[in-house]
């Protein structure tokens, strides 16, 4: 592939310099207008060392408000980010509504450099890409504008450079032995590096490969092709499409709620017996996933007065409090609406050895805001597969999820309620809200059963936890949990 | 002083088994009362290594809201949080309006961990727990209530908890060789904590020491002492109370508006002939900061239309794009408004070797919420010291900080305003707030010089730039900007 572009190409250097200055003023006003429209832009720029990714940066960055903008040098990972997915220190990166994040060097650098050494490379190859094109689909689908550029120069190029930068006091501290390491087997890397290019050049997020022997042209071909680009979408003459296609994973079971049995129950002489024991037995189990650097995430979703709340503070009772976090997801705020949906679940996922407990998560997409119109149709129709791909993403990377749906009746929904209006330490626990999501319960049961149609995979399962008698709930996610671990260790 | 404390108590277990569950539920409902009233609470929990820091701390949040409360389990720095002074880490963690944040070890350990090593501890002791009054003096200020908890158990207690922790096979492999070295050193260390919490045992902010031997009290007395402290808040019979007193800094020299010769301009030719020059030399300039792990901040302050964005763009032209930020400063949103004002500043503070450039800052306090009633009277006053004091923080642990008020007077705004709104390239820059601004110009005007005489310190001092001529103000911000790096080096 990299044969086709010619690195001699014969720069005029005075055209340049005539038009840039006006590109540039242009490209501004076009941010301004990205600002103004919501429209999230990520623009990143990738290449051998050498070639110019910094200088290319900084002048983009210079032609653009620093009120609408942020850079990110990717280099190697920092000890938190090291302990996540490698996906993840992007995802909590990837712009919200109107700005631009723009990557010197980005995962793509990242995934070369951590996940494709040894020599089952080809095949991690496989599994790293189709993470990035899936990652990248989102943010499109999302309505945000993906452009990628790669700085192509020759191999005695980059030679010449560094010898250049090494002889410069300033500088030449800064080139190690391993990017000497890395010159020399340029050509072993070259055909590595198209691969990646070839599979990720994608309708919804192309790549562009620059000739950059000669900087002033890198510089103005990525300035005038993401000037072009943004122009389009601003004058509405494209609009970011849809990619999305509801893939069929392969599910585990048809769960349905029609099949809960409500009725069991466990004796408050059993229940108090067998607490504690199990409570031990998850605080072991959170000591191992600790030791081993496995993180752990658990879902709980159910409907109003389910009991999860205090199923949840059951199941962390015995745990360490420096090892797991709960947290309670409600409506987003400003900035999280700003940003993908998943954005502001992403910011809290567990790293290696840590737990974290989602009290009503990511499943909004398809029940409260599907229910309530909170989001398109379009939005949470593609959320099934959004949130497949998420999840094993996790688990692919060694993490572990254990979803539960804490099932109750109306009636049982009812005395509840009833109960908690009634009782003066309780009254806050109840809503208008309450009442109004209870009237379309039929409504929410439909989302609910089409969820666990869509979600329930194989790398990522529901339990259904029979919640009418919450003790026996409560014992059922304990179980459910020490056994989970069990498998994952 | 711990002498005082009986670590041979009575305790009546029968007792506290009966009024604990109660006290609990009362300290849930303090914490909602407290996320109605928008009173953010600090609670933290130190003492000896196996004291019981993490049973504490997870009876406290298995009492309260999971909304409600993030809880920090505070060990050594990550790389990022080495890069900056130790007190950060803790400042883009204090609680938002209305939320609990507790801390599972502090900057109390931290600052014993990594600050008071070495022969002259006793020196630097003294430095650190005035930057540690200081630190909680700002957050009572604000109405934050810190709660501050010290667990004390024998040395012989010690020793039998981490032989017991040591036979566990679950939690045996986290004791480590420096537990048992930190152990053996239990009377070395004593005085030392003993000094610690007298020096910042202060009106505003007590210490409790916890007789911590029966674990069971140990968990009451925190409980019960928070849930007493909530209510006197909560019920209204303490109202927190202002503790700050101006303190008089060292000035450098007076600094005032009327002193600014404006008339100072520099020729088209000299201009362009040293520009590029300046730009190479800061270039030089960053590079060595990077290289000695020095963090710089630039602060930009001035006039509407005094020029700030194309200054900075000149001074950031040449450098390397990956080592600054340039943080534009508006309105504070949501978020940023529900915690202390300098919060927003500190989740941008540079660590070491890079360079922030604030355009506008945390001097908006004293110049336009002053003005515009944005913040209390009290609230402006106060902040000449704690801005003063944050700076000093800054600066003392290794950092460097640039200050340039840009002075231009009231015709050369006419004219940059007029300019703008004809200028089609330029009218996105002119709002009508710009006009109504300049109808306060004498008001700002003293609080600019109020500013100037209270905050221009020796540690970090004020440079006026005359700003009628934009080249010879880009030149002078240039030449300042070397010249005290060279300083610094």
């Amino acid at each position: 592939m990299f044969e086709r572009y010619n690195l001699d190409l014969n720069v005029d250097e005075k055209t340049i310099d005539k038009t840039l200055p006006g590109i540039k003023v242009q490209l501004g006003a076009l941010q301004r207008a990205c600002r103004d429209n919501g429209i999230p832009v990520v623009i990143l720029i990738e290449g051998w060392n050498a070639s110019g990714i910094t200088s290319v940066s900084g002048e983009i960055v210079q032609a653009i408000d620093p009120r609408g903008y942020n850079l990110y040098s990717i280099g190697a990972p920092t000890d938190e980010e090291k302990a996540h997915h490698l996906i993840w220190r992007f995802c909590i990166k990837t712009p919200a509504k109107g700005r631009f994040a723009i990557f010197a060097r980005s995962w793509y650098s990242r995934t070369l450099a951590e996940q494709l050494s040894g020599l089952n490379w080809k095949e991690q190859l496989k599994e790293s890409t189709s993470a990035i094109r899936n990652f990248e689909r989102q943010l499109v689908d999302d309505g945000t504008l993906v452009l990628k550029f790669f700085l192509h120069i020759s191999k005695e190029e980059q030679r010449r450079r560094m010898i250049e930068r090494e002889r410069d006091t300033l500088t030449g501290w800064m080139i190690t032995k391993g990017d000497w390491d890395f010159h020399h087997q340029y050509d072993l890397y070259l055909p590595v590096i198209e691969q990646i290019i070839e599979e990720t050049d994608t309708p919804f997020s192309p790549w562009t490969v620059v000739e950059a022997t000669n900087p002033l042209y890198a510089g103005f071909k990525v300035i005038s092709r993401i000037t072009k680009a943004l122009d389009k979408i601003v004058s509405g003459k494209e609009s970011p499409s849809k990619n999305y296609r509801n893939i069929s994973h392969k599910y585990k079971k048809r769960l349905d709620l029609d099949n809960v049995d409500l009725t069991k129950t466990v004796t408050k002489q059993d229940y108090s017996g067998q607490l504690r024991e199990y409570q031990d037995r998850v605080r072991e189990a959170q000591y191992l996933l600790y030791k081993r650097k496995v993180p752990l995430i658990i879902v709980y979703e159910g409907w109003d007065a389910a009991g999860k709340g205090g199923n949840i503070l059951r199941l962390t009772a015995s745990m360490n409090p420096r090892g797991y976090e709960v947290v309670p997801v409600s409506r987003p705020n400003d900035n999280e609406l700003s940003h993908h949906y998943l954005w502001r679940f992403y910011t809290h996922f567990p790293k290696a050895g840590h737990i974290t407990l989602f009290d009503r998560s990511w499943y909004g997409r398809v029940l409260v805001e599907r229910v309530e119109g909170f989001c398109s149709e379009d939005e949470w129709k593609r959320a099934y597969n959004e949130i497949n791909e998420m999840e094993q993403n996790f688990v692919s990377e060694g993490g572990g999820i254990v979803k539960f749906w804490l099932e109750i009746d109306q009636d049982e929904q009812l005395a509840r309620f009833q109960q908690r209006e009634t009782d003066s330490r309780k009254q806050w626990k109840i809503t208008d809200e309450d009442w109004r999501n209870r009237e379309k319960w039929n409504e929410y049961r439909g989302a609910v059963n089409e969820m666990l149609a869509k979600t329930d995979t194989l790398h990522s399962s529901w339990t259904l936890v029979e919640s009418n008698d919450k003790f026996y709930a409560r014992l059922k996610t304990l179980q459910t949990t020490i056994d989970y671990v069990g498998t994952l260790l």
